[in-house]
């Protein structure tokens, strides 16, 4: 469904991204066990296409997840309802958070194994490659 | 320009995501300072709206900033290119990265402070105040 490599797949734009940056209070509290499920649950909808995430040690973090459809994000958000009227300690888990639904227009990547000499210097070549 | 709070303000959609997820290789090599300073000419550009960024102990990192057209992104691209041009070290700084540019639709935002008890269950409001 999806790799376990930290960088999503890179199919043709557009599609969809859901951004979400949020503070993490103190404390485990179950967080990490649902965030695990979430991330699998997430991998098993229609339409996910991947996700990347990142949470430092201030304890805030981001987390990008992409999507084929908005109707898919809505399938999925429906979801995260469901599961949030079941996990009464969520309300504890971040202390802020804001989220954002963006459809992707152009993407592209860059490896240092390709040799380029100067990444992000000319960055002009869209990449279209599904993955 | 903007807050130096960990999170971006919230302005009326659209507006545009560059979402940059990046893994870093060891050691600093000049990168603190450069991200630093990248950051302040990121926030001097026209059109700039905010910024969010997180980088977890594995190296991965995510940083999204936001712009208000696609317009004021291509002239940030070319002021990065310059930069390139002149830090001969970047391509040192990253084994891995993906880039994408998102046309932000919908945003919205929760704090712990305004008492709701259900975070990310129900979170169907659009948020359009600026900031």
């Amino acid at each position: 469904m999806s790799s376990s490599a930290p960088f999503a797949p890179r199919p043709a734009p557009p599609y969809y991204a859901v951004i979400f940056t949020s503070q993490r209070t103190d404390g485990d509290a179950g967080y990490g066990a649902m965030a695990a499920e979430m991330g699998a649950l997430a991998a098993a909808q229609p339409g996910y296409l991947g996700a990347e995430s990142a949470r430092g040690s201030d304890g805030l973090g981001i987390t990008v997840s992409y999507w084929r459809s908005l109707e898919d994000i809505a399938a999925w958000r429906a979801v995260l309802a469901h599961q949030a009227a079941r996990d009464r300690g969520r309300a504890g888990w971040y202390s802020h958070y804001e989220l954002r639904v963006a459809r992707v227009e152009h993407a592209y990547g860059w490896d240092a194994a390709d040799g380029s000499a100067d990444p992000m210097g000319t960055p002009g070549t869209p990449a279209a490659s599904p993955a």
